[in-house]
């Protein structure tokens, strides 16, 4: 792909947008002011970011192109505006995890994945929009596609603002659905790695065997290009591998989809070029939902009952409820939860004996409506949990033509693979616009 | 170090008695005769062993010297009988964890680390008598230096039969102290790997994240030969490496060590021609012992509560008394001691940063009077929680003459390192023998 003078640089690709200011025919500053005018544009509608210092943004992207200029080591987000889920600590921005509670906090030093954006030339645009601690409640961040709609939980901003061409990158994090879920709600590309992929030191970890980075994008390549960033072997644009098998799964909660998120899906499925086959999860995965909540509970009331009582009465109600729920547990229980958890993960890997990836949808349909609530996470909690790399594409599209993501999973710390499966699968067949599902 | 005709096969050096093999100076069939013969002689007094098939073990011998002779691939532990502690699942014999609850249960498969062990070529003597599900409680075992005495726990018999020269190597566990504590009462050389050195699965796992093997020997060099059968890099003779400067630590139960095992201490490290710094344990270390037993009660309890209550009423009395203590606890209490385990963890990484390694005793001091209890594991108990390599070696005596053992504590997964500044510390410092302490 070359850029075309017609297209605005924020509207481009990271990775084209990178490759660009590689060669001289962009400079970080004016991407970096592209990328501003669209959030000056449109941030009232869309919310997406709870801090934004022009001046700092600037500053950085001028510093990246004397770097350039100078002749230094450019990194391979070089000169890139990225934006950073309020979730991680960041030396020179606040950091307040979308809780009132820590209003004005800012930590002394980057959380570990900041560190290695900052030193991958990235420029730190802002910190993006949360729900408190990532729990599943509103945020001031709305779906940019319909105001009236939630953006998702809990990575709503870096989704809303990846998808809203804001910026090309937006860094979140995962638990249970935090990245996948905003992926899909707001049209984004979005990535969750295998659990481990990279340090999570410095963010706001709620389980420790469930928290994961999160990556969104508005294409597949720059997913690679991000978790490049991360680990070897990841390259853009991706090479596209042709599966043998693909599984098809559907969730404990499946019979909550919507319908037509349902038919939007058994459709694109029918159009599939290779071989599909539905599989029966195993026994394991009944309690996915459960255990899932129950390891948060316990996790959440460890961590929260030492504050003060006032403090505790300001969180978010799904916090609070929580935090009540994990007192009641008993050692033993939270114990069995965790042996659950590991049962599944060893079920879920015996998956891939007969097949290259599974299938399944990121969400129970479309975008909801803010009064129904932020969104569920219950397609995406079961993979999460079994610590596989997953992705959600923007395949799909619900009846109000709003967008649906296809969730992708791979086997066990083959993430390199699920990306190549992944563009086989984009590249293979063409995602339906809008008006072909209007019917 | 070569064979002499005077020695008898089954007191050879397991590295010595391997090359004898390998060169057809001694057959598989001879040493495994001269160790059932050593056996026969002195299990009435010493008990290590709950099954020994002399069948089964001398058809094994014979198999290898067989392929011996077929020109067939020899392993590193080509024809060395080894015993194996009866926590392991082995597929020919019965794996009782040392309860009369599991009395003649026969796993269908073996344990990977005696899979590991089979490939490597030993032949497996028997199993090693342990007690009940690794408690401290009595076994049938007695220390082979004074049979009022205990061998220590949970390793009891392979340590007393390594000890003993019934086999050149036994395999055991350990959690808290179940290597280290047999190896100081009886003598031998232990070796507790870093945590995760290879897979426990087909073995009695208390506290997944305490749960690691144990490696029994007469020298050092054989702890290498040993390790090297699951992990790369050991090799026997083990290179010596003098340290730059060793941290002495005196751990949260030093006030119970005994007086003449503290002289023994202290009378060596005068010895030692090299820097020897006196380390004070940072705050994190207070609360070890019982964050130990707090994280096995928990676990205890979630594995025996779903027993039937007929077969809980059978379990010794500390795993009742764990049981019950774990039952008590809430999830939130589990996941503080979590989180205090992690902290010392991290807390325990930080010493090494100005020293090389860690040296402390092994227990609190000579093997103890059987009703005195089984022995007390709260001298290694820290450096297993914080999941550090560490070896027992036996270089002390105590005022009756019994064995006392020096504990060496290892940077992170640095195990290679750790033997070889052992093998610089063995080499450079003269044993005393018992008449040297009879003052």
């Amino acid at each position: 792909m070359h850029t075309k003078p017609a297209v605005r640089p924020n509207c481009l690709p990271a990775h084209v947008a990178a490759e660009a200011i590689r060669c001289g025919r962009l400079t970080s500053l004016d991407l970096t002011l592209s990328c501003l005018e669209r959030i000056e544009a449109r941030e009232a509608s869309v919310g997406a970011w709870c801090y934004l210092d022009r001046d700092q943004t600037i500053a950085q992207a001028r510093e990246a192109d004397k770097r350039q200029r100078a002749g230094g080591d450019l990194g391979v987000l070089h000169g890139l505006p990225i934006g950073i889920k309020d979730v991680f600590d960041t030396s020179d921005m606040p950091s307040e995890y979308g809780s009132p509670s820590l209003r004005g906090r800012r930590p002394t030093s980057d959380a570990d994945a900041v560190a290695r954006l900052r030193a991958a030339g990235a420029i730190i645009m802002g910190k993006t929009v949360t729900s408190e601690f990532g729990m599943y409640a509103h945020s001031s961040c709305r779906n940019p596609h319909d105001e009236r709609r939630s953006p998702g939980v809990s990575s709503a901003g870096s989704a809303a603002a990846v998808a809203d061409e804001m910026v090309p990158l937006a860094l979140g994090t995962q638990h249970t659905a935090s990245t996948l879920l905003p992926a899909s709600f707001c049209g984004a590309f979005g990535f969750k790695p295998s659990f481990a992929f990279t340090s999570m030191r410095g963010s706001n970890i709620l389980v420790p065997r469930l928290a994961t980075v999160g990556f969104l994008t508005r294409n597949l390549d720059d997913l690679a290009l991000f978790a490049s960033v991360f680990a070897q072997g990841f390259k853009a644009p991706v090479e596209p591998l042709a599966p043998q098998r693909l599984g098809v799964v559907r969730g404990p909660a499946w019979d909550k989809v919507d319908a037509d998120a349902r038919t939007a899906f058994d459709v694109w499925l029918k159009t599939l070029p290779t071989a599909v086959v539905e599989i029966e999860l195993p026994g394991e995965f009944a309690s996915a939902i459960e255990v899932t909540h129950g390891l948060l509970a316990a996790h959440l009331a460890h961590r929260f009952v030492p504050m003060p009582e006032a403090t505790q009465a300001t969180y978010c109600a799904p916090l609070r409820t929580a935090i009540a729920t994990g007192l009641r547990f008993r050692a033993t229980d939270y114990l069995e939860m965790d042996a659950q958890a590991d049962r599944l993960t060893e079920a879920a890997r015996g998956l891939f004996a007969s097949c290259d990836a599974l299938i399944t949808l990121s969400t129970l349909g479309e975008a909801t409506l803010l009064c129904d609530g932020p969104g569920s996470g219950e397609l995406t909690m079961p993979w999460s949990l079994a610590g596989l790399p997953t992705l959600s594409l923007p395949l799909l599209r619900g009846d109000r033509g709003l967008p649906i993501g296809v969730q992708l999973i791979g086997a066990p710390v083959d993430d390199r693979r699920l990306l190549s499966i992944a563009a086989w699968l984009t590249g293979s067949v063409c995602p339906p616009g809008p008006e072909a599902k209007q019917t």
